[in-house]
């Protein structure tokens, strides 16, 4: 029960990162994102699971995208969402981290959604909110985003059912990528038998294999056979030169093609968590072609979002 | 059947232009108003029609005025509404605007409003969405701004309720204005037989005659006997010192005075889009006349937009 | 009746400033406001009272945490709440600040929320709304602050019960604070029998003893014996080098440690605007220590907003 995210009764109170969680948790996720979904679409109607609840999205640093998904998802679920830019607010004054999350919980913060550059920032919220108040993590330096990851979890679950019989390629740039060590432990714990990162040596942190992954530089190996073909965005934002000689060598040696896609199962589906570099990790041809399911992937995420709100409200809300 | 706005039974799904729309459906927008305003006032209370919706306002370019009368609309109908500005988003990162559109449709998007500077930005999107979403264009370039001028025509049938026995001149900067050229196609459509522009030779397009109007370079006689003056907004930020030699200059020939407005009919309206530049256009006495139904304008302009936002939902959820 | 916040009726209609409202009408907002509270912590519902009506928040100075705070207020009283940073809007093309005022009032405003750096802002806009629309000040210049006076009389009463057997300083930069000023009016209307001011002269206002309170220039003396201690923010971005040596300097004196509290009664509450600088103002020790009741003046400044806007809401309605 030393587990952060999980209360007294071993219940998911904070999604932090997807580490150390069960398999039964991961499922419970899964199982209620499958609520919100009807034939691929959302379905078309608003939930009462956050009502009275006041969720605040934190974001320390801009990403629109995922700002915009947590919004939709909780006021799907009827919340109260206020957002907020923390650079322009009171931090700027000289007011501590801590001092304005506690201001927040007496405003009346149920929920808050927290978006940081610094790895560990979400976990230190955690310690400090309240009893009855949740935090979830919307990616925190190059360490975790959960609900990504989750989100392609159940993307894969949707089109291939069974983790245990997957093969599965993580290709690009694992070194700076939120996503894919997120990815790495949930895929294990769901019990997908074989995992494969497929990257250059300069794009692959230290002990990689210490994650229980198979390790490619090249896609023609890397690729072989696999049912899932999960690509990473290539962080430009975050590299200096040091990592990568260009974008156009990057796109030759590991950017997803038709040629390289076919080494593939001929049902392999193809992932990537947006916004796509086309022509630098991925040919449009591919990214709009029919084994694609990046389009999926984002209707997921609200579904995942949504479940992920939803189950530690009602664990809160039973625990008191 | 071709009008790309209009879909298979010829009813109303995207609003991009007033142009080659019918007197049919212009009116029905104009009838489906009226229901949102009681004695020239909104309406005070919520309505239902977009309930469940997801309406996002896509702005490309700033304009506080138009997104805020667009968010206040669609919240009167009590949908989710999320507003992105749209430099700030991952565009930046290198995401062409159609990944963009197809990701906000996945998160669930039922409606986009479009503020662009380009032309035919808001037409492209229309094209592909994919089928039961719809598209409103909220201003783009110099090209349209079709829910403007049919708050010009409810103003006008608000007053005047007959456009078939009216005069009516627009004045200002045509050049440049968004405006103009959608007044110019709605009032012709509903019938209206004498349209009037007044400008200066430098702030007229080429061939503006082929719309089917009378243009005159002299207030004394343009404003001789009309029933409806429409003063254009001078367009300060889009004006190389090429068109105008000084707005004093400007406001001598062309600003709207007590003198020049005594030319019109006795009980002639005055109308403008807003923000006033007092001095330049309008003379602050004539802004806040008796004759003058600006203010009236803006809360029209929410019930149309109300109105539009109403009937391509409707006409989407028939359709299904 | 010539107190512009009042209707006819002598009801609160507008909140501009605490100064010539009545101890009846003050203490309505308090007794408002203890029905949205419930064992210290704000009641975890949603109410109806401002159901149908349309709030606009008008921030002409950024301040993320006043503008929060209102905005919490407004969706738990079920308001539809938009948000406006003039400085972004269409004042910078021109437009004059009543003709702001009246344009959204025609987009059917019924309640501004009014931040602004010029003393007088909401006086001046409060002359100019319409009947049936209300105005609320959320700080402007030095002049008043009223909201936070009245959640700090809140917080008085919750810990203190009677205001007429109390002792209060007010310590720190009195000269800038938009709060010390409302604070003195409403103690003294309250019937608080002795408000002393502390602070060096350097940050006091000329002729302060006007205003009814007693000046020290010294903690040990003005702390002596005092049931509240409020302390003031230090208002660094409004200070030139000539009102103050340093901030350690300022602490040396002013700071409120726990070796100065302790000349305060055993049972002294220590009040704080936030954001604190701490170790400028305020030791941690004491900001965190038991004594302080910073974070429930948060909580109590929502249920306070709360009260405003639901009395002036009612009053408004009532008068049609």
């Amino acid at each position: 029960m030393l587990n952060p995210q999980l209360n007294a009764q071993g219940e998911l109170i904070h999604l932090l990162t997807t580490e150390g969680l069960s398999r039964k948790i991961l499922t419970q996720i899964l199982d209620k994102a499958a609520e919100f979904v009807e034939g691929g679409e959302l379905v078309n109607r608003k939930f009462t699971d956050l009502a009275g609840t006041s969720v605040f999205n934190l974001f320390f640093e801009n990403s629109t995208r995922t700002r915009t998904t947590f919004e939709i998802a909780a006021k799907r679920l009827s919340a109260d969402v206020s957002s907020l830019n923390i650079q322009a607010s009171s931090t700027a004054k000289g007011e501590t981290l801590l001092d304005t999350i506690h201001n927040l919980e007496a405003m009346g913060a149920n929920l808050f959604v927290v978006r940081h550059s610094e790895s560990g920032a979400a976990h230190l919220i955690a310690r400090h909110v309240k009893p009855g108040v949740s935090v979830v993590n919307a990616g925190d330096g190059r360490h975790a985003h959960p609900t990504q990851a989750m989100l392609d979890m159940f993307t894969i679950r949707h089109y291939k059912q069974d983790f245990t019989k997957l093969r599965v390629a993580i290709v690009g740039d694992i070194l700076h990528s939120r996503v894919a060590r997120s990815q790495i432990h949930a895929l294990s714990t769901l019990g997908c038998p074989e995992i494969r990162v497929i990257a250059p040596k300069t794009l692959l942190p230290t002990a990689v294999e210490q994650l229980g992954v198979h390790v490619y530089h090249d896609m023609a190996e890397g690729l072989k056979d696999v049912d899932v073909v999960a690509m990473l965005r290539l962080q430009n934002e975050r590299m200096s030169g040091a990592y990568l000689p260009s974008t156009q060598e990057f796109f030759k040696y590991y950017g997803l093609t038709e040629e390289k896609l076919a080494l593939a199962k001929p049902d392999a589906i193809v992932m990537h968590p947006g916004p796509m570099n086309r022509g630098v990790e991925i040919d449009s041809v591919v990214a709009d072609g029919k084994q694609a399911v990046i389009l999926p992937q984002v209707t997921f995420g609200i579904a995942v979002r949504m479940a992920v709100l939803s189950i530690v409200t009602a664990n809160q809300r039973s625990a008191k």
